[in-house]
């Protein structure tokens, strides 16, 4: 009987509030199920270690990391201490690229009691899946600056598309939509500007999807893309998108479900010979740091995804799963909820709300 | 007393459907204000042509448009003639570029009797204006693909950021937000992906808001970004982006407005060395074109910003503009509109209705 071990890593500003409730409620699950998990707390991985080391990570945090079997991870970036680029670019892009965490899954549902900023739109109007590539495209350091601090000054930032890159991960949406009852998959493009990149992404979408026949696919640009996402959110079952537009579609429609508060994603290497990675789509939100309204869902939502993935199959984690997201379903339709769902609960509140609720 | 040339140009689909109302309200209002146009009709630039020629225009495009004041534009693209980067490259883009119109100016806003898919928003929440980079940045045609063919292919793309390119649309947005009530100023960014271009566009923010003491600036992830057009549309003011941030915001923010079938965009050449063009966010829709149900009115209101920039401050040209926008405003409110509006009408009902109203 194996034991997964876990690495709770809190990083910055709210990660700090809601990973503990995150793992509140992944405890009170292994409890319930009899799940066979241990915990390790990372306290590196953050801005404040970058000002005292000059790093984000010690240098040997992939061997530290690689034992582990999940990453249970709050959230990476405090621009006032250390710019985006090094924060994350140290932390958070080092794991989804050296763990190989090449799918990135982010589901997006109305659920009921939540308030919606769309009109007229009730739950069941949107529920789809953003399958985001995860370790190349748009996301890149490649490239620098030429004639540097004149007025010729002009930089250069490459977007990588590797064969193996994409059509890995549209296997992965390909696969994923043939499980599903509406068996429908969009691709989202911007062929008609990128030139380069997107001609070819679209090259491969038409190549894969011949291998898929019973899919009905449609690609559209991501300028419609989101537009649609306003409009017509309900046509929508599983959107396959390049890292960049993936990061948009994946905090768009979360926003149209009512609050990027309760947003989850699965960072995966679904081959599993690296961990994969767990975490809020919401940042570390400085702003509301230290005040303890941060909404837990999206972590602990996080850690039922963490719990399916480990499983593998084992129905003991599946349930897990399954009886996580009823508590968040029940939590959000009874209260108590934070302020962004239109409540006054604490972080706190929540977490325990939820982790009862099983 | 200058005569201002404008060349019309329908393209592709619905194009040809929405130019033609443009023109009746145009010429509607120059006959109302007595102003000084003169009109020639483009049959190229479209995919038929290319079916045809090869190419999307004649090899003396440059030279033949040249003198002209403005394009007046209505859509290019049809995937199924040709590949949009190909269609798209070879006409529309190419005017942005050759034609150095680095501005384009894309206004959003919620009008009175305008279904909104935002729950609870009323006219007046919504009223911001996108300023969007318009030669450079991520619409770029440099790159290529390396082992092509074998299962080790890949694709570079890059993107090209100048000090010039981005320091004069900062500085058009900067001087813009100084001219409105709430002067305020949201940059997108994404510098904690994009490593390389985006904190330079940071960079540059930073150091042009210096000049504008007064101006209350923020810049923001274009992920979260676009959460807020539709969690909190009323905080923007003047939103200023890249190529590519600025093409998703203006059809994402018209979206939260009610329709995409109202959003005008100017694309502008400051120094009026080069015809600036005027057209539709929209594009082409083959899907339908040919029923005459697209709404007329981006390409109406496109035409009212052409007549506005041609002026350069002349009265008579101002109160065209203005009366042509009220003109707008009352058929919206008072009927007839087209389907996505929530009516029956067609094209020309809409055109012939705006027209008359002036
Ligand atoms: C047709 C396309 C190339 C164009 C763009 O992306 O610029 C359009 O979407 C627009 O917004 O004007
Ligand atoms: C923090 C940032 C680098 C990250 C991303 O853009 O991938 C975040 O927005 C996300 O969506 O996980």
């Amino acid at each position: 009987k194996k034991t997964f071990k876990i690495a709770a890593i809190p990083g910055d500003g709210i990660g700090n509030e809601v990973l503990p409730e995150g793992l509140r409620v992944v405890e009170a699950a292994a409890r319930k199920w009899s799940l066979d998990l241990s915990f390790e707390t990372i306290e590196w991985a953050s801005c404040d270690y970058y000002l005292q080391h000059g790093k984000m990570m010690p240098d040997d945090w992939f061997e530290q990391l690689k034992g582990f079997d999940a990453l249970y991870f709050g959230a990476v970036g405090w621009p006032d201490k250390v710019p985006d680029h090094i924060s994350l670019w140290g932390s958070l892009l080092k794991f989804r690229r050296d763990f190989d965490q090449y799918v990135n899954i982010r589901p997006v549902r109305l659920f009921p009691g939540v308030p919606c900023p769309l009109a007229g739109r009730e739950p069941g109007d949107i529920d789809f899946v953003v399958i985001r590539e995860n370790t190349e495209g748009e996301y890149s350091s490649l490239g620098g600056r030429m004639f540097e601090g004149t007025e010729h000054e002009f930089v250069l930032q490459e977007s990588v598309f590797t064969r193996r890159g994409v059509d890995r991960i549209l296997k992965y949406a390909f696969d994923l939509a043939q499980t599903r009852e509406r068996k429908q998959l969009t691709a989202a493009t911007k062929s008609n500007g990128m030139a380069v990149s997107m001609p070819y992404w679209d090259e491969r979408v038409a190549a894969m999807a011949e291998k898929y026949p019973e899919i009905k696919w449609d690609k559209q640009h991501i300028d419609i893309l989101c537009a649609r996402f306003v409009l017509q959110p309900d046509r929508f079952d599983v959107v396959v998108a390049s890292n960049l537009f993936g990061d948009i579609l994946s905090d768009l429609g979360p926003a149209c479900a009512g609050t990027i508060g309760i947003a989850p994603s699965a960072n995966l290497n679904p081959e599993r010979n690296f961990p994969s990675l767990f975490e809020p789509v919401h940042g570390s939100a400085p702003d509301i740091y230290g005040r303890n309204i941060a909404n837990p869902i999206a972590m602990i939502w996080s850690g039922a995804l963490m719990l399916d993935f480990l499983g593998n199959g084992d129905e003991r984690y599946k349930a897990a799963h399954d009886g996580i997201l009823q508590a968040i379903e029940r939590v959000i339709a009874e209260g108590p909820v934070t302020p962004d769902l239109g409540g006054k609960a604490s972080t706190q509140d929540v977490g325990k709300a939820i982790a009862d609720a099983l």
